[in-house]
């Protein structure tokens, strides 16, 4: 089984425009993603912001619940908030992982796109880290899709209309289900 | 297939010690389950609370992304919102749904519970609609998990220390994907 981790990028995401921006950390984003992600026995969550003032934030959150008085109130909380990596930029990620798989995540199809069942026999066998990466606001701009190793197939809808309008938090625990669940 | 909706029941719930309790309406329980339940095909979305003031602040939620000004800047919000049904009592969601079978969501194994696959062939055959029930606070109180038709399998952690502390939201978005997403 190979080493799994997350990353959450605030930057370079698009707007619903397509133009990349940056985007704020969302309190729960950290929550349910860390909770998600220790559940599913990944080693890191790597939070993404370009801006001091909002890793601050971030950093803040993260006390609270691993040494505040959010641990002393609901320690299993802490656990899952102590696994978060707060840092600039995705090189940092993937520095900090060594050389890492880098897979993308993206509501949009891609013809190359990498199948569950596929990317669970990739993690069962021997390799680098994986470091699965989800895009906050309308996704991960173009320079990230495209250095990746692989991109995973889109979580499809199972309506005649094909909406599709999950949370990156709901995307996220629904791919670490699907590549990491016990079978 | 069958008609299936979901249900967040913030009374009677468990707190930390096992005690019943109401717990309060969380903004983001509300439209990340509303995305994950409308995405997966659901036809309803029941937010359960006895006290009006917290209806009337769910209303409001509602109201804004259907309606207002947050249906305007983010017009993919309002079908997923649209199907939220707000009421006072489970009694209340099942009778909306005429005589619906009830199927309660617990992280605590169950030794009759529902398996996954048993509940996908289920939805696939005729019956009566289905209603997926979600606890807030530490999970539904023994008296609604009494009254359920079937108990669903606990999502289970691949971990070896069995750490599980999904959020409701993730927890959610999980077993409508494992019970509905096209295969």
């Amino acid at each position: 089984m190979r080493r799994v981790a997350a990353a959450l990028v605030h930057y370079p995401v698009l707007d619903r425009g397509r133009q990349v921006v940056t985007t704020a950390i969302t309190n729960l984003d950290l929550h349910d993603i860390a909770r998600s992600a220790h559940t599913y026995g990944l080693s890191d969550y790597f939070i993404i912001h370009p801006i001091a003032a909002q890793r601050e934030l971030a950093q803040r959150v993260q006390d609270h619940w691993t040494a505040g008085s959010g641990a002393r109130r609901i320690p299993d909380r802490s656990p899952a908030l102590g696994s978060l990596r707060i840092v600039s930029a995705l090189e940092d990620a993937i520095s900090a992982l060594g050389e890492p798989e880098v897979w993308v995540t993206s509501a949009q199809a891609d013809k190359e796109s990498l199948g569950f069942a596929d990317a669970r026999v990739r993690l069962e066998s021997e390799g680098p880290p994986v470091l699965i990466v989800f895009g906050t606001g309308w996704g991960l701009a173009p320079a990230v899709l495209e250095r990746a190793a692989f991109q995973l197939d889109p979580v499809r809808s199972p309506r005649a209309d094909g909406y599709n309008h999950l949370s990156v938090r709901a995307a996220a625990a629904i791919i670490f289900d699907r590549l990491l669940a016990p079978r």
